[in-house]
């Protein structure tokens, strides 16, 4: 038998599952203090909605779920496709879809969704990426309007102050005024999915890499030299005064009511939110998932360099599964990520319990073992954390061990305590 | 696309998810102040793990996972084998061996893990039985003496006793004991198994039933009967004065060290034990798993029936894994049960935050909505739990589903509030 977990997958140890059980309980307890009701769903989805198109590149990444029994022929098999009859998620979004779209009529009105717990993609192992992670989501559907993008980022920005972390910020963009700014340059609707990715990698490969990148596309010269003036033009601007400027720069390519939306989320969110962080109008963010309609946001605390979660409005989803287009928009938290940065950054747990330690010699009678255990319990109904253990031959290691993990205070029963 | 969940798979709805959160808040902290620590493993296990006739019948009902890329060819595929390299796990005992097994150096000796997590069976669909669902396990690795098992029946009542049960017990009895009265009677050794399985449904079949299925599996009459009487000498004798009536007929079939070791277990159990349940020898306890060595118990709460949890001694499992035997000791939490009891118990969350609504009128200004987002925040601070959400056409019934989910508290924010 094997004793490693699965290629790509990982066991976790008892110090960063004390981490991440504190973190779940943050955010757990955030979002129900904005109203947000966890549900959840199957690890196991049916095949068909795993590879609908939804998920771009993630459904070249399932796990697939053999059929079972009588309904498994390999004889017969031509292809994958007979042999396999669902797989585990890769995201929690198609899922949440189709759990609104089946329990509908049993959910209020709008309804604020909280689901979490872990997803699967099959990608090549390597550092820090594992091919079973958590994600923790919120979703608003039944909402059209900007009150759901707002509700989202004082909600998810709560959840990171309440973790600890200062100096974070949340870029905001919208779909729709990254499409305008590509359609009022000139450049081809068909090309809009590649453009994108392009203009996605800006702060890696600079303005010029991307100019190259679209010019091997086929755009014209002109367009593309107009498109990145457009970026330029709102450079060092900042919030609803760039929005003004591109609105103005867009004229009719952009619906006026687009920018006033993002106008009024800037100023629902700085009336409203009670934690600091900078609310950034960033025109270059794209957000890879197609299914997005509207506006989309990231997060990013700087000193970790990488973004720690993000979404967007996707109004076209739930329709796929309910038969009518239901509003929805959502928010991600990048859960392994911000874990990661806990633990490489030290992070203490606040408001632990004491730990007190009690060891037992072994062979110890019945009466003295007694004696310890009500012992263990009086510490315990006195709010401490209490350990009773058999004492290992080693009983300076073992004393060790559990300093390390925080039991600073560690008491021994003997059965002569006097002759020690 | 399909809205249902897969075949046998189930949503979990607000309601339940509440109450599931709850207990999971319960269990955690009261192991935690017994000193177990969490752990996790990957919910896929390998198929040679999976398949290693450590998990009894559970191991026809595995979900099988497809190869993936170069290494899936159905062309050369002779058997089922040849396209599968993992599943899902069925128990959390499996994975959790593999795990100490693994982690050994780095773990605290002895070790006491909790593991909460889904597993996976693929049994045909029926009432109050899913093919997904939760197991909550604490085990305790490195520790052969009944410090154990002592400390695993007090944080267990613990559990149950803060979750709110009370006149529950714990059955127990030890696997060396079942086979000294088989060993005793005469039975054959080679018919334990079956012998055990025919025991079980002692409390459904009677105790002529279960001559009857000993004489169908061709044990001598006189066997049989000497082994019944066995049973029935203890019938009505309570606690320690059974072990010792029994040890007495069972002479040296016993090893004298079981019973005591049991005796032992009483009197530390009681000496200890902080919450009311009754301790029970029960000599018909079995326990399904063939993977238990010494001590074996089940938790029940008569008032509902069934059993919520079971465990015992695996002291030869880990060494399978490891290569050295190390003793092991583990109780799991009946979770579903628990749960499906609690529901149909009306259970109410203790402790739960004050809920406020905020209703905002479709198409209210910035500057009202603003004003209202603030209100929301001022009341979090305060340690109420707000819903903000656009009010819908029929807002009746809005108010309606809110107050049904302890929104009691529903203000309404209008654009023009005089006129109403």
């Amino acid at each position: 038998m094997n004793k490693k977990p699965v290629n790509g997958m990982r066991d976790i140890l008892p110090a960063e599952m004390k981490i991440r059980d504190y973190v779940l309980r943050v955010i757990r307890e955030t979002y129900r203090d904005f109203g947000f009701t966890e549900i959840e769903t199957p690890c196991v989805e049916s095949i068909e909605n795993l590879s609908s198109r939804q998920g771009g590149e993630n459904e070249k990444l399932i796990f697939k779920i053999m059929k079972r029994g009588e309904k498994l022929n390999l004889q017969t098999a031509q292809s994958e496709g007979d042999l396999v009859d669902s797989g585990l998620r890769y995201d929690l979004t198609v899922p949440l879809s189709r759990y609104f779209a089946n329990h509908q009529a049993d959910l209020p009105k709008p309804f604020k969704a909280l689901q979490i717990g872990p997803v699967w993609r099959a990608e090549r192992p390597q550092k820090g990426r594992f091919r079973q992670f958590y994600q923790c989501d919120i979703d608003i559907f039944g909402d059209g309007t900007n009150l759901a993008e707002t509700e989202l980022i004082l909600a998810m920005s709560t959840v990171l102050s309440r973790i600890g972390f200062r100096n974070f910020n949340i870029r905001i963009n919208d779909r729709r005024i990254l499409k305008a700014m590509a359609a009022c340059s000139g450049l081809s609707e068909d090309s809009y999915d590649e453009i994108f990715i392009a203009l996605d990698k800006l702060d890696k490969i600079g303005e010029e890499g991307v100019a190259k990148e679209l010019l091997a596309l086929g755009m014209e010269e002109e367009a593309v030299s107009r498109y990145l003036e457009l970026f330029r033009s709102v450079d060092g601007v900042e919030g609803t005064r760039a929005v003004d400027t591109l609105a103005a720069s867009l004229g009719g390519a952009l619906d006026p009511a687009v920018a006033e939306n993002m106008k009024q989320i800037f100023e629902l969110v700085l009336a409203a939110s009670t934690v600091p962080f900078d609310l950034i109008f960033d025109p270059t963010l794209v957000r890879g998932m197609g299914y997005y309609t509207g506006p989309i946001f990231e997060i990013a605390v700087p000193e970790f360099g990488s973004s720690v979660g993000g979404g967007g409005r996707y109004d076209e989803m739930v329709g796929r599964f309910a038969g009518q287009p239901t509003p929805a928009c959502g928010f991600s938290i990048g859960f392994e990520r911000i874990i990661t940065i806990l633990m490489e950054n030290g992070f203490e747990i606040p408001g632990s319990k004491e730990k007190t330690a009690l060891l037992l010699e072994r062979g110890l009678s019945p009466e003295k073992t007694a004696a310890a255990l009500k012992d263990a319990q009086q510490l315990r109904a006195e709010g401490r954390q209490v350990l009773t253990a058999s004492m290992i031959k080693n009983r300076k290691f073992q004393k060790e061990q559990l300093a390390a993990e925080g039991y600073l205070d560690i008491r021994e029963y003997y059965e002569n305590p006097i002759e020690r």
